[in-house]
């Protein structure tokens, strides 16, 4: 598209990459999205400012010593980072997958930080939590069976459990010590393990899903962290293909899908591997201060089956029951739900051109 | 609302604030809040950390001292900057209203920096300029005649001349620094001054309402830094019944309002005064990543006559006319522009409570 910096509405796209996409073909991508391929995330982690952890700093402003604040710099992309300002650090620890960390910050609650990334806030979980949940739940009648991967801070579970048609939920998180500390800081959030109706398995996603039942979830949720280090195996072929065989026929994915902003190629990637596994493909984004550019981007997707109109929600959320909790939804309603379907120019066109492009594997189409 | 941080979805309520308001009567608000109505901007400059100038910091990953890299972290809200990784300062001066710096940023173009507060980038500015003029001229049959107050950066000019129908833009800003500036390093926002229909008055917005004939436009838009020094009237009652009688019947005002994370009080104070002087008052928001908590909203109102359907463009963009300029719509189309309208339940909640609330003039009604 015409543009005089070249810069605008695309990632760094210096074309410096290669890689072996599922197929065996090499293709060439950025350097910048290598990350999301990697088979060596240290020696990645190492090179790309993007994966840098975030790093504290100190502001002072004036000469007034007093005034002298401490900042967390949560690195994003090529040249940005947002910095929260940080009142007391409350957990710092390493699992076997990651790092954690756990902050009061001055204005946004406290912060979930992994491999030092944020990963929530109190101020905006609301927004990703009730979005990632309610899109996919209230696009299908009486969802009963929904299986979350990841999500092992308990706020999708809290999401969940507001509807009452659903009888069984199943999560499956690689690491134990996020459900911990959560549990600890995260109370609100952690709220969503104390339903009887969840059950929590520990372990590796690809493993559960394989030794899993086909057909069984009417909605599967994928809440992972960046596709870098634990969550890395959810960005690929084999992973959405075990996802789709354990949905029952209409069923509904709601994976996690990055910023428009700032990766589209990236969106680009996970569509075009989910054309091939899915009957009907749809992005939607929300507005999420504390993620990169301040957005989070969502897949919609659905197995052969009955039709899923997911930017009509046939399911609204004002009819789910009561909510146990009693706590009012924050965010998500259902005219930010058909809303959040809505495209920005720059994306529409790319998704129109994947629509145009034909696909590999299963006639899928995308809507935007 | 239920919260168990009590920090979530509003503000810092520390309401230790008192402003008298334009009835005379006194009103206690939250201190960082007495920003945008502080009789001194100096004042307030130097004991807010929001008003905090943005400041430059150094961050080096790791032992190779070749990767360090300078940020410039644009202060957002109390709490949180935003942080650009810089390659080049471009242009610092100062105009008898404002310090205005240019800087390239690595990822995101060039930068405009006022008062060291971030007014625009290349990469993002398409999603402000493109919602903030179409928002307004999508919703009224052929505007003719239209108004931008603020603007000089020229971007809103480029996105109105779209528009076929529109014979006369009058543009009232008050700094001519801001105008050169734009036309030296940002050619394409200021390519909006060329277009022949376009008359510049260099000057204060309220003297030129002052001056100028009642009922004269179909839609005025208020491109507005915020609300402390040089546009610190144009969140005030005064200012907003002026502009009220500077449409026709039916005509439009879009003014810029505010992230509905960090401020709603302030949405409700612009809201709560439109209401009085509006028939009309929406609220819309939209995606721009480097504004605070990467949001921005707007009001849209309307004056009595013929009613305004905001929410769905009676006027769409597909049929304004052929783009003179041939640029492409990165960001605005139709489903974006009913889309703005959707607000987040805790938005839409004290909207709700505003209409509920009896207006104190007229029966003013605020859709959400």
């Amino acid at each position: 598209m015409e543009d005089v910096t070249g810069k605008s509405l695309e990632c760094q796209k210096i074309m410096d990459g290669k890689v072996t996409n599922g197929n065996g073909r090499e293709k060439v991508i950025p350097s910048c999205c290598l990350k999301a391929k990697t088979s060596d995330p240290e020696l990645e982690a190492q090179c790309h400012s993007t994966v840098v952890s975030g790093w504290f700093s100190e502001f002072q402003s004036g000469s007034d010593k007093a005034c002298k604040k401490l900042y967390f710099n949560n690195p994003m992309w090529p040249g940005e980072a947002h910095a929260l300002e940080v009142e007391n650090i409350l957990f710092k620890g390493k699992s076997e997958y990651q790092e954690v960390m756990v902050f009061e910050s001055a204005s946004y609650g406290k912060v979930l930080v992994l491999d030092g990334i944020v990963q929530l806030t109190e101020k905006d979980e609301c927004a990703y939590q009730e979005m990632i949940a309610h899109l996919p739940l209230c696009s299908i009648p009486s969802p009963k069976s929904v299986l979350v991967v990841g999500g092992g801070d308990g706020g999708v579970l809290r999401e969940i459990s507001r509807h009452d048609s659903v009888e069984h939920i199943d999560i499956c998180e690689i690491d134990q010590m996020v459900i911990d500390v959560s549990k600890k800081c995260f109370p609100q959030l952690a709220v969503g393990f104390e339903d009887p109706r969840v059950h929590l398995h520990v372990g590796d996603a690809v493993e559960f899903l394989r030794n899993g039942k086909q057909g069984k979830y009417d909605a599967i949720i994928v809440d992972s962290s960046d596709p870098v280090g634990p969550a890395q195996e959810l960005v690929e072929m084999p992973f959405f293909r075990m996802i789709a065989q354990a949905l029952r026929p209409g069923g509904v994915l709601c994976n996690m899908a990055e910023s428009m902003w700032l990766h589209t190629h990236l969106i680009q990637d996970m569509i075009s591997i989910c054309r091939q596994t899915f009957k009907d493909v749809h992005y939607a984004w929300t507005s999420v201060p504390t993620y990169p550019s301040g957005v989070i981007g969502f897949l919609l997707c659905s197995t052969e089956g009955p039709k899923v109109d997911f930017s009509n929600p046939v399911n609204p959320i004002e009819n789910v029951g009561h909510p146990k909790s009693k706590r009012e939804l924050k965010f998500y309603n259902s005219e930010m739900h058909s809303a959040a379907f809505a495209l920005p120019s720059f994306l529409k066109r790319e998704v129109q051109a994947l629509n145009d492009a034909p696909a590999s594997g299963k006639n899928g189409c995308i809507s935007s």
